[in-house]
This record gives C-alpha cells, sequence and structure tokens, in this order.
C-alpha cells in the first residue's frame, strides 16, 4: 500500500532527526527559551529582514490557529476567512471554543477577494446596527490554500491594503508555506509575505519536521503577551527545545546557501506537477487547478475502487452519480519512483476498464 | 414623527402595567421563585398541555438564545441555523461567545428546508474525519422568522422528524411568537410548536411586555440544571416576579377565554395586513411576503427621504441605484389610523413625486 | 409573614412606576440610545463632576460584574477579589466562564487590603514563571461589601495607588452604593469613588428601582467597543429606555436639590442602625459590624425557630452547636413600624425562652 | 554547569530515538488512529487490568488537564483543587479559559483530604443558594503532588468515596506517575490508580519521553466524544504515532517483564533518596518531605549563591530574610556521579563558608 492521501504520512527528514540525536543530552532551558530556539529564532529573522520581527515556536496547525487569534482578537471581534478556510470547516470549532466568529466568504479557487473583503467590511461599518454584529477584526488567508492554489502578489496586497484601510490583522497560515513559494507559479519570497501580512507561520508539520510551526509576527505588531497565551493554550512544550533543533535543521543554510526546508518543498512540487501532467494526460480532469503538492482529480468511482487495493488518496466529494475527486499529495518523503508507479498503474486500471468489460 | 422601524417603541400594555402597580408593595423570594413566576408557569404549562413541561422566565432575547443554546450544546457541538437567523446575525457573535459554532444553511424566505438540513448532517457524519467539524447538534428556527415569514406544520413537522432522527435538538425563537401563531396563514397552534420542538420560547418583550421571554422546556428534554446557567449568563432576575407578573397579565384567559397576548398579536397583524394590502395597491413592490407584523416594501429613495420627515422604517438593503428595501412593523401598540394615514401619506408623496417635477 | 432577608423584596419605589406609566405610550429607539438614558446618563456626569465620563446602563449585578469584567481583562488576566466577594462566591462562576481567574485575597471584615494586593502583585512579577501564572490586571472590591461594611477613604486611596502602579484597573461594584454613602460611617461622596477607581456603578435593584445598574467608566480609561459586550452577553435591553427612565427618578434632584436615590439609601439605613441598637441592646451578639444596611446577629436556634412562624432573614453560618448567624436587611420599602415590632418580637421571643422552659 | 531545576532538561531516552528512528519511513495515518497508538493503547490496557479502558495520548500536562476537564465538566460545574495544584497555580489559567472555576482547598503536604472535600461538598448542597454557586464536579489530585508526596491507597480510596457519593469524577494527574508509584513509599500500583479514579494519565514528558501523556479513562466513564476535544483544544498531533512510539517504547515489557517507564522511574527516585539522605547529613533541613524525585530543601543564601555557579535549582520561597527553599530534581536521565558530586559540593561549600569569614 502506498499512500497518498496527505502530507504528513512519515516521520520527519534524516537531518532533523540527526540533529535531534545529537543534542539529546544536552541540558536546556523548557519552554522554548533555550539556546536552540534562539538560534532558529534568529535564522527566521534574517529571512524575513527584520531584527525585530517576534518568533515563536508551536506544535500544531490547530493550536498555532486558534491561539493566534484568540491573541489578537478580542470578544466582540471575529475573523474573516474563506469559506474553505481550514479555521472555517477543519478544526472542530477551535475558534468559536475560544469565544469568535469565523466570518465566511465565498471562496474562489480556494481564496478570499480584496474587492469582497472590502465590500463585506465597507456594509459592515456603514449599518446602523453594527454593533449587534460581530466586529470584523481579522483576516485570515492560508499559503498554499486548503486547495492548494497561490494568492499572487498583486492580490496579497490588495487584500493587506484592504486590512490596512479598514483596521483589520492579516494572518497567513502557512502550514504549507514552503511548497506555496517554491511552486513554479509562486511571485513571492517570504519576504514578501513578511511584510504584507501581520503574523503568518512557517508550517513544519507538513514539511519535514516531526511537528512545528515557527509564528512570525511583523515588528509593527504588538506581541508582548503572546507567550501566556502559548502557555494557556495548551501549546508550551516543556522541552521546547525540540521545535527550535528542527527549525534549525531545517532553515540553516548550508555552505552553498540552500536551506533543507526549501529543497525538500521544491521536491514535492516537482513531484505534484508531474502527478499532474501524467494525470492530465490520461484525460482525467482537475477538481481544481493547484500548483503546489497538492493535486485534485476527478476519477470514476470504478477506477479509484480498484486502486484502492495499492493506494491511499483523501476523499472530497462526489461528483455526479459515479465520479469522486480526491487529493494527491506529494511531500518531503515522496519517492520520484512511486508518482511514476502511481501515473502507470492508472493508466494500466484504466484501460483495463474502458477497454475491457466495464 | 411617527415610528414603524420595530415593534417594541413602547412601554407595555396597561394591563401590564396596573399588575405591576398593585403587586408592587408585595414582598416575594426573588430569582423566579415566587408566587408570580409560579403561576405564569402554571397557566403555561395549561397552554401546551403538558403538566411536566418546564417553564422559565428570561429578561431578553440574545440572553435567551444564549442561555439555551449554551445549556443544550457542548463544546464541540454547534447549532444550524439560516443565514438569516437572528443568531446568525445579529447578536454580536453571543452563540460564538458561548463556544459554539453557528452552522448556516441558506434561507429560502427566512426559513431552513429540512432537505438541507438532512443533506448537512448526512454528509457530516458520512464524513471520515467528522472529528475535525463542529458537530451538528440542535437547529434553529424562528417562528415568525427574521423576515416575518412562517413554517408551515408540515414543514415543521419535517424539520422535527430529521432533528430526532439524527439526534439534535430543534430550538425554536418565539421573540415574534404571537405575530406568528396569530396570523391568517399560520396553520399551527401553541401546542404544536410544544410537540414538535425541543425548547421554545414565547416572546413577550415585542409583544405587549415591558420585557421577558418565557422559554418551555418539551418534558422529554432534561432540564435539571438549567437555572444555574440563568443565572451565570445574567440572565436570573433579582426581582425575577416582574417576569412572573407580566406574563400572567399577558396569558391570564378573562372570563370569555381570551389571551391578551394573543388579542394584541391579532391587533398588530390584522395592521399589518392592511398595510400590505394599502401600500401594494399603490404599486409598490413587496421585498418579501410577510403575512405577520413586519413588512418589507421596495421604495424609491426619493420616496423614503420625503417619508423621513415624518416616519422612520428599518433599512434592509440597497435594492439596484435608486430603491431601498424597508422594514415597516406594526405592534400591540400601533394603532389603526396610524396606518392608515402612513398609507395615505405614502400615496400623497408618490403622487407628488411621479406626478410632478419628479 | 414579614422579609428581611433581603433588599429586593419588593418592586420599586412609586415616583419610578408613575414616571414609567407618564412616558409609557412615547415613542423611543431601543437599546438605551433614547432620550432618557442620555438624560440619565447626564445627570450622572454631573454628579461624578466629569463630562466626559462614560455611562451605561445594564439590568442586574452578575450581569454587570461580568461584562466590565470581560471588557477589562484580556484572556491570560485575572481580578482580585476578596474571597468574600461577589464575583467569587455567589454567580455561579460567571466570571470564569468568560475565560478568567478570580485571584481570591482573604478578606478582612469583607475588604481587601492594600498592602496585601500590593504583596500578591509585588510577587508575582518577581516570579520567574510568571508567564505560567494569570496575569492581575484587575481589582474588585465593593462599597458596601457583601457584609455591609465600608472602605474608608484612605484604604481606597491606597488601593486605588498599588493599582496604578501596577497597571491594574479598579472596579468597584456599588450594588449598594447608596446603602454604603449614606452611611454615618461613610467618609467619601461619589466623586470620590469616581476619581479613585476606574469602573464603578451606581445599582439601582437594591435601592429602589425594579432592576437596572448604571455603569460609569472614569474618562481616563477607553471604553470605546463597551456597548458590543453589553450586547454580546445578553445585558442590551431592547426596550433600554426602562433603564434611563428608572435612573431619571432615582437621581433628578427635587426644588431642594434632593436626589430620591440618597433618600431612599438614608432611610434604610437609619432603620439599620435602630436595628443594631435595639437587638443589641438586648444581649445579642453582631456577627460582623455593619454600617449599612445589611445588619449581622447571632442568634440561638431556639429563638429563630420561634421568629420563623413571622420573619424571614438569610442565613448565614452556623455557629457553634445551637447558635446561626443571620442577615437582617433594611431597604427603601422597610418602614419603621416593622423594625420596632421586629425588635419587641425578639424581645418577647427571648424572654419567653429563657425565663420559660427553654 | 550542572542543571537539577526541573526534571525535563535533557531529550529523551535512546530507546524512544531508536524506535523512532526505526519507524521513521514508515507511512501511518495521522491524528492517533495508527497502529503504533493502537499497540501501545493494547498495552496500558493490559497494564490496568480492563480491556474496556479508553486510552488516547495528547502532547503536554497543561493541555492534557484543560482537555480532561472540559471533557468531564459543563459550564456551571468546577473542579477542586489543592490551593498548590498545577491547574489552580501553573497553567496560567488554562481550566479557567475553559470557562471554569478551579475551587482550592488548602493543601497538606501538597494533598486534598477526603474530610476536607466533604465538608466542602456537603456544605455546597446544604445551602439555598447552591444555583448561585459553581457545582462542584470534579476532583483534581497529582500523583506524586506538586511537592512530590504522594497519597496513600487509604486516603486515595477515602477520596475516591467522598466523589462517588457526591457525583464527582476524580481525576489524577500523572506527570509524575511513574516517581510515584516506584517511590519505596508508594503502597498503590497502576491497577489501584485505575480503579480508584475516573480518568488519569500516564506522563511521558517528565519521565524519558520527549513529550506525551497517556490518558486513560476508566471504563464506566464515558468517553464517546473526547477526540473532537483533543482536536478542538488543538492536541491531535497530525504525525499522532510519535506518541504511541514513545509509550511503546516506555511500557514495552522486556524478555524480564521489566518496562522501562519503571526502571527510569526508580532510577530517579533512587537518586532523589541518596540526595535527601546526603543533604541531610550535611544538617540542612527539608522545606518538604518528599519520597519521590523532587526533593526540597532549605539553603542559606550565601550557599546558593555560591552553588549558583555550578548548578541550577528552582526558588520555591524565601524563607527568613537570609534561606530560600529550593527544588532539586533528579530524572530518568540524572547519573549518580552528578548527584555525588552535587553533595559533595555542597559540602565543600558548606564548609568554607561557616568555617570560614561567613
Amino acid at each position: 500500500m502506498t499512500m497518498f492521501n496527505c502530507d504528513y504520512l512519515e516521520g520527519a527528514h534524516e537531518s532533523i532527526l540527526k540533529k535531534m540525536m545529537d543534542s539529546n543530552m544536552e541540558q536546556t532551558v523548557g519552554y522554548g527559551e533555550d539556546p536552540h530556539c534562539k538560534a532558529a529564532a534568529g535564522i527566521i529573522r534574517d529571512m524575513v529582514g527584520d531584527e525585530r520581527a517576534y518568533v515563536q515556536f508551536l506544535v500544531g496547525g490547530t493550536q498555532t490557529n486558534m491561539t493566534i487569534l484568540s491573541y489578537l482578537l478580542r470578544p466582540h471581534e471575529g475573523v474573516i476567512s474563506a469559506d474553505t478556510g481550514h479555521i472555517a470547516v477543519h478544526e472542530s470549532g477551535a475558534i468559536e471554543a475560544q469565544g469568535h466568529k469565523v466570518i465566511t466568504l465565498k471562496n474562489h479557487d480556494g481564496k478570499l477577494r480584496a474587492d469582497e473583503i472590502k465590500a463585506y467590511v465597507k456594509a459592515y461599518w456603514a449599518d446602523d446596527t453594527f454593533e449587534h454584529m460581530v466586529k470584523p477584526k481579522a483576516v485570515y488567508i492560508s499559503y498554499a490554500t486548503e486547495t492548494g492554489t497561490l494568492y499572487s502578489k498583486d492580490e496579497l496586497k490588495a487584500i493587506s491594503k484592504v486590512c490596512r484601510k479598514y483596521d483589520m490583522y492579516l494572518f497567513l497560515d502557512g502550514a504549507r508555506l514552503g511548497y506555496g513559494l517554491m511552486s513554479p507559479a509562486s511571485d513571492m519570497d517570504i519576504k514578501d509575505i513578511y511584510e504584507l501580512t501581520d503574523v503568518f507561520y512557517i508550517g513544519g508539520t507538513k514539511q519535514g519536521a516531526l511537528f512545528g510551526e515557527a509564528v512570525v509576527f511583523n515588528s509593527r505588531v504588538d506581541h508582548k503577551d503572546f507567550r501566556y497565551y502559548i502557555k494557556q493554550k495548551g501549546g508550551m512544550l516543556a522541552k521546547g527545545r525540540l521545535l527550535g533543533i528542527q527549525f534549525e535543521a531545517l532553515l540553516e543554510k548550508d555552505e552553498t546557501g540552500r536551506q533543507l526546508y526549501f529543497e525538500l518543498a521544491t521536491h514535492a512540487d516537482m513531484l505534484a506537477m508531474r502527478l499532474k501532467q501524467g494525470i492530465s494526460e490520461l484525460g482525467f480532469e482537475l477538481y481544481c487547478d493547484s500548483p503546489t503538492n497538492q493535486q485534485f482529480f476527478i476519477f470514476p468511482n470504478k477506477l479509484l475502487k480498484k486502486l484502492s487495493k495499492r493506494y491511499t488518496f483523501s476523499v472530497q466529494a462526489p461528483v455526479g452519480e459515479d465520479k469522486t475527486a480526491v487529493r494527491i499529495c506529494t511531500s518531503w518523503a515522496t519517492e520520484g519512483e512511486a508518482v511514476e508507479k502511481l501515473i502507470a498503474d492508472i493508466e494500466k486500471a484504466a484501460k483495463k476498464l474502458y477497454n475491457g468489460k466495464a
């Protein structure tokens, strides 16, 4: 069985494990105030080009989203999200459990549009009864989005502008930031992300780490009491250095200036592009057109049944009576060979079905 | 200036004030355990035909909605509502502040549809990742709805059936219950409401009382610790008898078996029907077709400007470039004469505008 | 049966009812933005001597406490209270339900001491692990306290000073503010209260109103989004004018400059002093020595049993094997005659018990 | 510098790291539903002797405490804890942030007493105004406690009995369960813990794992929706197998029936006993008498200053003018040699100070 249903199926890249082994018997203070976390934070500040950027490390995505939004919002304030946003759909109500409404706008290929955010917020403030409605105070976007798509720099600039005009925070979920930035379709680098958002994070869990998300506050945003929130929401790891160590391994530049994090992301993105091309050439339709490591196809149910003996995909939605949209993910751990074999097996199964008695 | 923008512009019906005066110097225990609350609860139990029905009195609508939903739901559970539902739009996030997601489905004339609720819930439970999504555990509807419309008995039965099948509470917001039940378009009485829902309330604030909502739990629903919630959410009135006294005045039957509550509602509904007929005959379009005390019309902005010197309406939404939808409410306190004058003034203004230089 | 167990046993002073009757058919906007609320707020601003003071009206005490503290505190912040404080004991966890810890310090006659607050806060900030502990950000006191006692001006000044030094809000629960200020033992007026605290309220429910608490923010405190909180917590009364009307009646000065609110409080306090003197002279011990409308005595259980046929008191605690501490309250509605009768009846019962077979 | 301030200074025992390495490239489903978590849960069910016991794995202690208590309690319910309990003091208000009051009783050597719990709960239910006070619904204890002490089996039985009588859950924080059970002073095994409590956890973070706490619900307790809570509170690790793998390594029996978890705990406890004996013999007083891996001594400040060049301890409290209580921890990672050296260095420093000019 080869699993393609998500991008967190294996452990971690061996460099991370090695670094963890090497540092294992060091004694360090806890709770993320150790030398490894400090070093990793320093690397990130360099990457974003602002030595006053504020960096903290958390364990997982839902935890990070709820901790940041709880920090940014007061009880009467809510966050605008695409209706496909992870916080709107797949976090068991973690944001509402913090007391905040997730205000959903219709997604366009997984993305929010600046003009629609503006229209919503403008109408909100124009309404006499605004005190009776949740105040929009933050905008949540993800990069890459839940459907693998990317904001262009212009799109992000436009959203950023709306946020500043209407005094809202712009928060970018970067659980798949590397896959996003390394996509051939991306026209941004991490400095752009830093400058155009108020808070974002560099996802580790889905990009080669055992776990871990590196949160980055733009220096213009007050971050003073953020660590209280990490503790209160259960995200302050006793052996916090495990986070620092992993991000050191992922982000330290080697002698040629390369960073493992982006190398791994590039690897996954390229395999995903190969998958898209290979499967498309077999005549299967895309469910949505993603330039990153998550690919979405529509397959006949009969084909899926056949493939399910050897492969796992993630079911998205039924399409008509006899087709289903599925997600196929590559990751830092996917091997080129496995991708070629998958394409070949799809081809084989398709031939059998449509040339044979199916 | 005559105000038609809502149905809580005046104080209370004089019978209520009189009863309040008469009982003013009685000494009673507090917090809703006094003889007046007990008597009023008894009347309500008679009305719904179940002596084991559980009745409590709260002060206002938002408070009542959040107290009930906090009581019914555990942290990972949410409530399904029409996207026009009061809890989804106009309570400053009170439900989310209690930790619960309001799951919105598209309204149809202000109403939910049983088949769409069922489709949502069925898909939820069919999804492998259901633990990552808020569990739908209650359905919120209002009667009359926020746009004045009414569920038919068949529609309510169908929703009730879906709720029972999928183990969800059905909660009916009756802020305008009287206006609903007394509408010529209603095919239900309060016993139907009681039997088909798990919890509902009889709204006082908008129907002749100074304030107050009478919550009724069906006897099949556990209500054991509900009073803790009333206290904790700030709804337990020290002089709780004020609620009992008002509902006694509204619901006690007179010698002919009539109840003030329904008399007042009938009065308002009939005036609303007259308004609808009168204004429609002048050629103005309905924004939505309501058989209860809230009426919704589309008027040219120029006309509205003229009328605004003498009348207040509640703005709903712009319609195209030069029209606006507004709400016009009648209430227990509206006089027939005022309605006739409004119709006449609209006619006059319209004539002036469209026969004159406009 | 004559009830002395609390100070909210009757309705409201007749002047309030009259004003409510007189204004009953006025049409006003809702939610506390009507002319009556505006007028009452104006009177209060005059009383505190700051035209930039911010005034809002809420319905009840628990609601007011939780709304204010939710507004003042962020999730990691808590409020310091005496262990006898109403928010610590008698609000069903309303403050914790808003997410905040109530940090209790031992009371001294129902009061906090400035030096003990300071010691706590100083130790907090000196602790390395402060991020792991709730940040003290507000101090809650009541005036009169839950046991009827009063802070002296010097005591309040000292607490105020500690609060400012350690960047904490000082919030004063004035559910019984009038009874406090009118006590012969008080050395403050409402301007002192205003200047020395950040937020306080003028309690109506227990002092002659049907219900209602007037919240006053000192102008140095940001109050910008407070109304969202009132709405979200369920405290925004649709017919908000009912609050304004009552406070107008209570606080408007008559031709001689007198205000009903303080007249009624004086009346109750004087009857309470008479009670204290009368019962003390019979040889019964005080449970605590209160200079306001709540009096606390220790009575033999046998005596209490006898009295319970004619009177209700509020049980505080057992004292040894055969005595009990009870609270006896006077209020705006208590008559002098009833107080004399109570004293006489206690004397009579005591004589019978201790000269007879008891 | 040798650090003795806590028991989570190093990484993890090498067996854990090895198992993590060996399984690194396995593909497994996420969120704790993988074969490793299932295997580890099976081992735990065997250990507690109930195949219907319910086991889940979380990341850290605060997260585990808040997730369990949020699951067990409804909004109006609170948890009784010693005033030294971790949830009462050192979790930044995580329990209150879930909406629940932590009701503190005075500790006795870090422990609650059954009779005092009973007295509290009995008085609660005897009070007329119980609805105005938080309902005690759970009792939180830790084993070993925050001060290293242990409940005897009789003490735990007595507390368990009170809990059942008054319908409260008994929840045991086992962050240091192994150190507790392996103490020479313990008269219980893990089956006793399982039988006498409703929920407890086996702490990994402080006992040889990188992180991880294994939660065990007694089969008599409903656990149906617990996984929603894990997800909502941010505790559901994407690569959940990391938890399963670690607990497999800690709890699998070797050929002689030994379990690493208890071997490591025994090791730390024995070194702690050596520390206690060695330092006591030097004449230093115990701050509290712990039979587990945390030891508490009172040292002169001058001595501490000297030692601080080579050692870190955890400051507990000042004792008088010139002494301080400190915590010294051993752990799975502490070496016997380091303990001997510490004792020798204390002796040396003490001699120098008190035979010299000090």
